[in-house]
């Protein structure tokens, strides 16, 4: 078999992988993969070797519309502003779609993210480096003056979090908005910057 | 009974209360709770004469040093940048303090705090409440142009969610620290306002 035809039937399996997990309400395992699908235990054992590679390709699943949002406003022309707003924006605009239609299994989908925590981390690092050459991007425009790019990422991360983290939209979906968004983004490149503008005070001034 | 003695004895047996939440870890009644303190079944009933009253005691207990903090903050006379600065930070400390203390009873508490979310509800709102009124006193002095008090609120409290919510502390510990929110906070005060500046692009008007 052609690894493009093995890759395909893989790709089939994780979507009825998904199904079955949406169904069951919990994670699977290759043997209720099995049971469930009806399909063989021995092509389920060639397509995912261990109980990991399943789990590995509902995660990979679960992330490639995300993946493939986050390259293709990395590959846009856009200035540096307009491109971090796309790269949250869209990714927010998908993940609610997903939550509306179905909000139970998206809130299943999230918690068995949380308990696959090893497999979602390569996913959330490959976020940091896609927003670290958008900020690379806006320092070569003057933003985020005397900022490190890892200390630019992680006071972004944390300003943009409600839109990033799925739970805000299963906890307060009626408080986020691309309106919102934007307006963030829009302080972000209007105001971060290394230098210390009073809001800490002086009291390590008054220490030293 | 005076009603300060029968206070004290409230507070008394909520401490206790708190104690065996975290010796239990995880809820208690009124029934465990004479079962866990000795104390007789009367008089738990004579001070929580419901179930929801002894679990509102808990969530009380739970927020008085923030609320106390928040209060004190309010009352200091601070420019409305320092003031923000230290509504955040000094509850942040706390919460990290205790986390630092004891993380699995911290997060204990901080998931009874979310199966007790009507409890906890009230005190958000006093939390909003209260940054309403520093919103109030920045804007007299010209920050935030052009926003209402409830947009600004519902823009800061998203930028600042991570030194809010206590799920973050558990989370992304080695994140969070006051010099970084103090940046965030210099941000918002530097960034934060009505005008479009561009983040979103002008697909709207191209629609208009």
């Amino acid at each position: 078999m052609y690894d493009s035809d093995l890759n395909d039937e893989r790709d089939r399996l994780v979507e009825l992988a998904m199904e079955s997990v949406a169904r069951r309400g919990g994670d699977i395992s290759k043997a209720t993969l099995a049971t469930d699908t009806q399909v063989a235990r021995a092509k389920i054992d060639r397509l995912f070797p261990e109980e990991a590679d399943l789990a590995a390709a509902l995660v990979e699943r679960w992330f490639r519309p995300l993946v493939a949002i986050m390259e293709d406003v990395l590959a846009a022309e856009l200035p540096p502003n307009r491109k971090m707003y796309e790269f949250f924006a869209r990714r927010f605009d998908y993940l609610r779609a997903l939550f509306q239609r179905d909000p139970a299994t998206f809130a299943l989908f999230v918690e068995l993210g949380d308990s696959h925590w090893e497999e979602v981390r390569s996913y959330v690092d490959l976020g940091d480096h896609y927003l670290s050459e958008i900020i690379a991007q806006a320092q070569a425009d003057g933003y985020f003056p005397g900022l490190t790019i890892n200390h630019a990422l992680s006071l972004i991360n944390q300003m943009l979090v409600t839109y990033v983290q799925p739970m805000f939209l299963i906890m307060i979906p009626e408080k986020l908005s691309e309106d919102k968004l934007a307006q963030i983004v829009d302080t972000v490149f209007a105001g971060l910057s290394a230098s210390d503008r009073g809001a800490a005070g002086v009291s390590k001034l008054r220490i030293a």
